[in-house]
């Protein structure tokens, strides 16, 4: 038997106990032996709660404890969750995790501290919730030349998006509306600013190039200045809008972004709405693969931390292969990436506009008083030349 | 060094050679040591070929080798194959395949030989070209209850449909381009009468139940029959129509089909279209997982291969989990099998047919001389009885 403690007994690890008790048969057979939770660290009490003899209050119960082989760290947050995870690593004890602010932020050091320890740090639950696409990314795709990683990965933003296509509706009512139901946060800005998302490529993009991308350097954008008026034009272009999270390799250069782009009805992220996530890969032999799910949400996350639990539990006292180095790649800065832009301007500066940006195509949209166009292919810092030159209202990244 | 040798220089054969060469660096790195193709076994000879040094015509030469720690089979077919498959086996050489028909004729029995000899038979390719399907669902959905599986499995009936939905072109017009583009074989039975979709959702519903799911018992229906009106209907109500493999666990009861289905827009899998593939995977935490991308060619399939042979290498002379027992599932009769159906009957039989169906759901379409409906939800064995007896002009299943 070997003995699990969880961390946080919030949202994700009451879904960690839920799953192991759950899927108790289908787990114990894949894990090779049987699971079972000692203990749940938590501040609180859960008087009435079935595993409420579980809880523990002091780390030190289960840092103390050989018996402990596996720890799913559900807390969340930086601190006291990298000062735990790291002592129970240096002990031994394999972490699995959700917290894609500690990944984002110590993740080179924590593995390395794991596998110097002959243990490990998963954290497959930390991007894209249950979707599976970490271990996708370091076990199946080993073959290919990995330059390109694009994801809708946040799922608040993108129901909020799907809400405004659907129902013409502007950000602000929609953002209400996903409050009221639980699907955005009181205080919604990590995820309607991309925080959240520019931790999650941050992660990706660091397993893509086996060294270190750090979140600081991603430039990121969200999504409260998206309109109705925006999705209008979308419409007419055949498009809709996403918040796409974006880790490009050009010319040996790292390109990585979040931002809301354009996208056609031919990119496979286009049917990806509500509350879904997906994640885009790219390689240099296969093409386009696209990893499709649940992002967030109490069952799906524990059921990637349970995966990850299972993956240890097979693997006492083994490493598990995972390249993310210490070594910091560097983020080329985001004026040089080149893209085409869609351009809204007051319809009074239709000529200037013309005649700054050159060859431009019109978009016709049952919108009054503007004119709207999309560039052609050019790098950020001469699109924002022009744009400050000519005072638009308004522009949103082009992507296929 | 790790000495590797393919088995069959065809398109697949000749693509595991050139993704070893090209991704060089960054295979060996996720191997853990240099990967060396030693061997090419071929009846023909390859003059000029850079690897014709490599190629030999007699197996023995590989089989005798000590050396030889990993064999990609890419021969196809269940002869010559099984026999080679079996004897690198049984003397701990590793074997890495994409053929489904073997992995479905057997897989159960090649696995267990593997194991008994510290060896393993992987075969990620065998099913969604280089899409990661057979790893995510042993490695990665380890904490769930899968309940059921579908895919578009078949990129040439999924071109041909494409075609046919946006071109209003009946199928023997499409095929016939299909095959002057090479996307058809000159016999395309195997593909279009779905039999090569069978083969792969057996391997996937075995891999679903961790028994063995026999593909002559899963009812196979191609896509044959399916004409431009069908797609007419289609579009009036908003779906399209794919060929779908199918498994479900229903109650304890497991059923498996290959057929075409009308899906509606909501479905992830009405956006896959031309040659891709996806599979969608439900769990009973995760709910749908999908995983999309180019479910055949050259070096998308040889990625799958050597994703394998990467797998091989760092687990030489250890067991990859695998669950995949000989015991045979029983899979239940289709005409249990309950759903809605697409009807169209001749139009003079529009009093009869509502009479017979009582409770129909009436699509209206621009087509001359018929009646088309909905049903309601019923077995098959009672829709049959029910359509011999209005006599229908065909009819195509419903999925959501």
């Amino acid at each position: 038997m070997i003995q699990v403690a969880v961390l946080g007994y919030g949202t994700v690890g009451s879904g960690v106990v839920e799953v192991i008790e759950k899927n108790k048969a289908e787990i114990n057979k894949k894990s090779g032996e049987e699971l079972n939770v000692k203990y749940i660290l938590d501040l609180r009490d859960f008087p009435g709660d079935p595993y409420e003899d579980k809880v523990v209050h002091d780390v030190n119960m289960i840092l103390d404890d050989p018996e402990v082989k596996i720890i799913c760290e559900t807390m969340g947050g930086l601190k006291p969750a990298y000062d735990f995870t790291k002592k129970a690593l240096s002990l031994g004890k394999s972490v699995c995790t959700s917290n894609k602010e500690l990944v984002a932020a110590h993740g080179p050091e924590l593995i390395r501290v794991a596998h110097e320890n002959k243990c490990n740090y998963l954290f497959e639950a930390s991007v894209g919730g249950g979707i599976p696409i970490i271990r996708p990314l370091n076990y199946s795709l080993t073959a290919e030349k990995i330059d390109a990683i694009t994801g809708i990965l946040n799922g608040t933003t993108n129901y909020i998006l799907t809400k405004m296509d659907r129902e013409g509706a502007d950000f602000e009512a929609v953002l209400k509306e996903a409050q009221e139901k639980g699907y955005a946060e009181r205080n919604p800005e990590a995820d309607v600013e991309g925080y959240d998302a520019c931790r999650k490529i941050a992660i990706l993009s660091s397993l893509m190039c086996c060294k270190n991308v750090k979140y600081e350097e991603i430039y990121t954008e969200g999504i409260t200045k998206i309109t109705a008026t925006d999705f209008v034009y979308a419409r007419a272009m055949g498009r809709t809008i996403k918040l796409l999270a974006q880790s490009k390799e050009v010319d040996g250069k790292l390109f990585a972004m979040v931002a809301p782009f354009m996208i056609s009805r031919d990119n496979p992220l286009y049917m990806v709405n509500d509350v879904f996530n997906a994640v885009c890969v790219h390689g240099n032999m296969l093409g386009d693969s696209m990893y499709y799910g649940k992002g967030a949400g109490k069952l799906p996350t524990a059921s990637a931390v349970v995966s990850d639990v299972v993956d240890c539990a097979r693997h006492i006292g083994k490493v598990i292969m995972c390249f993310w180095d210490d070594e910091d790649v560097k983020v080329s800065d985001v004026s040089e990436a080149r893209r085409a832009f869609f351009v809204r301007v007051d319809v009074a500066k239709e000529k200037e506009a013309i005649d700054t940006f050159k060859s431009v195509r019109v978009i016709e949209a049952d919108v009054e008083g503007e004119f709207a166009f999309v560039t052609d292919v050019m790098s950020e810092k001469e699109f924002n030349e022009k744009a400050d030159a000519v005072g638009i209202i308004s522009r949103i990244r082009m992507e296929a």
